[in-house]
């Protein structure tokens, strides 16, 4: 899981951070030969992988589709506001636009947290069709409008892994007294398994790994954790990602500006951002395959899978955190409510498709080799 | 998997099948106030749950993202060509889209059966990564461009079912003599086992399971084979769809008109097929997911999965049906290749992955009900 104190450190790991500095001075929504500039923050650095460049996607795909009378201008985590206030920006009208993720803002709208994905939930193909199909567009909207905003759900990082670990992790007991970097709801499913969370930006992860101050460390997936250089240290990378098996991304739309737009423009946003979100899944999915070949093949990366047992008492606790936090908001009940009867029959159809056919491409047989090698 | 056949007599099953008949007159791209008209014919009837609602929901994007300057109209299969001349009918000009599967064309361009998706390949999600960010677009162009035209990947379904069985099926001995309907590459390899391949239009499958003609029938997957009545049989409804894990639609725009849009134009095209990609695998997935509840609840359907010893043969077989194929043919072996690389990291990835949460969520545990039951 992504943390919300990286960011505030984090602008050094884009491989690309901008230099951009006094750049908050543009009228908003400006009117320029025909063009509405629209401001949009997010609250990681500017072609971050996977996050920063799947906002350039989407802005160029907007830019594209108006032939260029619509223009999102893009800011890095901290350029215009601090990262975490990009949604109260956008809410008073100071941004157009926000680029993120929902649980950052839970603190305002507790359901958030709901929406971007649960332990043990959807996948984020299982995700995109709860927010088209299921009900979830109609939630987020009516949760996000408590922020004057629209909601657009703009990209699926796919399951992420469970992390790093300095030793191995056996059974559920082994989580007592574990020192370990993981955010949000799968950090409190592992306090309750009686571990220590410690939460680190990423730029600290690294050497809080090599002098001991952590025992394990979750940071999100092969192409990000490679970036990072998580693989040095040596640990054993376990297995798989339970507390977030399809974790998403928001674009938020302060609602005023979200009604002065046209029916086109409107469309626009619409259809750019599920081509963003199918966009983004599809960056991570293809650079996750190559950079955990790399792991495996070039820096002998060593994996571990939890056992049953130790994941069938994580979803345990997992049930207990969440219906928690259901029952204290009625916002957040109705969201829980609606991914849960969606998952309900989400799983057993898993079961026999998706699930079923991946297990059997996994069985051990000879298959055709490219023609090359 | 679906067949050309069915479509001949196939246009009954559509619950909204249209009476359009003389609709053949209309000038092609007309120019009417600023307006261009697109005809599109596809090779399934008019609002063919998943395959037709997708073209729809295409058709409007593109009318919605222009402000009406774009128009689609859509025609049902034959009601302009026969179904399976579409694509010769876009190459002149007589039409200027379609929206149809990929190997459909395999008479034409051998390579377009590899494009469609191949047995124990790639998931919708990881099919549509191939597209962006592995080669695959620029391949299916390439293969398209041979009949004049431009490539979208436009819908998945996800991943079929291996069909209703007769008896049990507990080794690859039992293909032995089995009549079956199977079209395409699962036909094959299951004929290349010593199966009966015998394909059936829709229409008639029924009537052919019921009267013993057939010992086991393939469709698709629970949502269509819902609607059709294949639950009736009281036949054993088998998984995985080993021949078919993430089949894909294309949609084909005859190259000259392609050229001759704008780049916005060009823009919407492309945006609202990534769209309508995700779009139609979230109808199937949320339609799967609801129509396999009612089987299993209201209509005691009997699930059976083929066993690893069986799947491996099946395995071992589609090797040598698909390495013939492209062995024969210098663009498919190509395509096959390019398929097989990312097939190669996808699958250890999967593995840790999304694989392996599906799992994780399927042991045996009490998570949270929802608050209403």
């Amino acid at each position: 899981m992504l943390a919300r104190r990286r960011f505030l450190k984090g602008a050094a790991l884009a491989g690309a951070a901008s230099g951009v500095a006094g750049a908050a001075g543009f009228p908003r929504p400006a009117l320029a030969q025909g063009t509405k500039r629209l401001r949009m923050q997010m609250t990681w650095p500017r072609n971050f992988p996977g996050l920063g460049t799947g906002a350039n996607f989407l802005a160029e795909t907007i830019h594209s589709l108006s032939d260029g009378a619509l223009e999102i201008e893009i800011f890095g985590a901290g350029e215009i506001v601090p990262a975490f206030e990009t949604i109260d920006a956008v809410e008073s009208g100071t941004l157009d636009m926000g680029h993120a993720a929902p649980y950052y803002w839970k603190g305002k709208v507790p359901a958030t947290e709901f929406i971007a994905g649960v332990p043990f939930g959807l996948t984020a193909s299982e995700a995109t069709a709860w927010m088209q199909f299921g009900g979830g567009q109609e939630l987020a909207d009516e949760a996000y409008a408590q922020m004057n905003c629209k909601f657009f759900l703009s990209g699926c990082t796919g399951t992420q892994m469970a992390g790093w670990y300095s030793r191995e992790m056996n059974s559920i007991d082994d989580y007592r007294g574990l020192r370990m970097r993981l955010p949000g709801l799968g950090g409190e499913v592992i306090a309750a398994a009686g571990a220590a969370v410690i939460n680190l930006p990423a730029g600290e992860i690294g050497p809080a790994m090599a002098s001991g101050t952590l025992d394990a460390a979750d940071w999100i997936s092969p192409y990000n954790d490679l970036a990072i250089g998580m693989h040095r240290s040596g640990w054993l990378y376990y297995y798989p990602g339970w507390q977030e098996p399809g974790p998403i991304m928001d674009n938020f739309i302060n609602l005023d500006v979200w009604n002065s737009f046209t029916n086109s423009e409107k469309a626009m946003f619409e259809t750019a951002n599920a081509a963003a979100n199918a966009h983004v899944y599809s960056e991570f999915l293809a650079n996750n395959n190559a950079a955990l070949a790399e792991m495996l093949n070039e820096h002998d990366v060593q994996m571990r899978r939890l056992t049953d047992d130790t994941l069938v008492h994580l979803a345990e606790l997992s049930r207990d955190v969440l219906d928690n936090l259901a029952n204290a908001d009625p916002l957040s009940r109705r969201v829980y409510d609606s991914i849960l009867r969606f998952r309900a029959e989400a799983l057993p159809w898993a079961n026999v498709a998706e699930s079923a056919v991946m297990q059997a491409r996994a069985l051990d047989y000879q298959f055709s080799q490219p023609s090359g090698g």
